[in-house]
């Protein structure tokens, strides 16, 4: 069985517009390179109430959900207690966390102060993603995985997760580009490509920026039927007269 | 009373990572700008029950919901269908809708395809929002503004809908930035500032990158108390060693 996954942003940066996301793209890459799904992402604001809403609702419905954000040393950090409050569960400080704030701050010569061992709570139950970058862990709890905001250590900590995570079948993907041809030229086509082969989807963006065309994706779990979808949307691009760029789109 | 927002994204390309989405920071701001609170963010893949639902839940809870993606000429934008269905409406071909693409497209020379005039479907009862980069109009249906995925095309039908948007109060914002300076170190005071002050809301930003450091933003609807709140900030990481770099964040 595919796994899936969601991804819950935490931050009221990330609303006003002061800080753009980076996490969730990154996120979609690792997990379809790992044949995880991703279905669904979210950001809501450091509000306790709406961090426990919109968890509860993808913790129910997919099969690991990550957070990010809201886990540093300061009083606007509330994901951890809203988490928490979420699955039912206290708040402790985490002795083997604690540990950890410890030996980083004093590994630098600085001092372990309350504020520091803050980011040791943890529901209680929790185990630790390792964090490697600056000391303070993240969290499994259940199928929840609660990590840092800052993309650098959000991406360190998926790595420091890697073998929590089921590998799922990675979908085959190839993509052909036609340059100054109108997606709405092209529709026709694809959709009598779509609806004569089975076990393939295939997408139809424009391209962006000024440059006008098309590039059509085609996705199979099966790499065959995914080249042979994509060798009928080239032979349509060519009927047309705009000869392809093909492209081995790397699984996505 | 201050108006809310959500904005929902629809579409594969961004939950596989083949597309990075641009269109949530963009609203954000835009929004901040005219005081309205951006409230939650949404992605959902091209699937017409987990459209709807996103939908039903986030125009039910705030002012204006936008949607981005899934109303181009091809098979796989349903965004319309979807909404439609999510509204109890039924789809309709738009009379003003075919006049904009048919006069779009006579102008181009090209030629008027039933799939161009597909982007002329619309739930019965919409209202359309102007296109003037790509002919094919968004829709409003009630308070959801159904609009491109083209970051380009975005921008402009958020343009064309400006006089539909209540401005409410903006915050006032100022950050102080303090490089070197540990967001841990500063914590206690930041707990400290927040409390004996009403009306403000304090955020405390990691710099992200190589270096280290930290950003607080002071923001509030009345700007001698977010100036207040950021002085107090400022002499705090002084108090540190710290010299901090002042900034007016442009009201975000």
């Amino acid at each position: 069985m595919q796994k899936t996954a969601a991804i819950l942003a935490i931050g009221d940066e990330i609303l006003s517009g002061r800080t753009r996301d980076a996490n969730m793209h990154y996120l979609a890459g690792w997990l379809t390179e790992r044949g995880v799904d991703l279905m669904e992402a979210r950001v809501v604001p450091d509000n306790a109430q709406m961090i426990g809403e919109a968890l509860n609702a993808l913790r129910e419905r997919y099969d690991y959900v990550f957070t990010c954000g809201g886990i540093g040393p300061t009083h606007d950090d509330i994901t951890i207690d809203a988490i928490a409050a979420a699955l039912g569960r206290p708040v402790i400080e985490h002795p083997r966390a604690a540990a950890m704030v410890r030996a980083y701050y004093k590994g630098k010569g600085d001092e372990v102060t309350p504020a520091r061992l803050r980011m040791a709570r943890t529901p209680d139950g929790a185990e630790l993603i390792e964090n490697p970058v600056s000391g303070a862990p993240g969290v499994r709890i259940e199928n929840v995985f609660v990590m840092a905001g800052v993309p650098k250590i959000f991406q360190a900590m998926l790595n420091a997760i890697e073998g929590e995570i089921e590998h799922g079948v990675r979908l085959y993907s190839f993509a052909a580009t036609a340059r100054n041809l109108p997606e709405s030229t092209l529709s026709d086509q694809l959709r009598d490509i779509q609806a004569a082969l089975k076990d393939v989807t295939l997408g139809s963006y424009p391209i962006e920026g000024d440059e006008k065309g098309v590039t059509v994706v085609a996705r199979s779990p099966d790499a065959d039927t995914a080249k042979k979808a994509i060798n009928a949307v080239a032979a349509a691009m060519r009927a047309l007269g705009f000869e392809p760029e093909m492209e081995d789109r790397k699984k996505k």
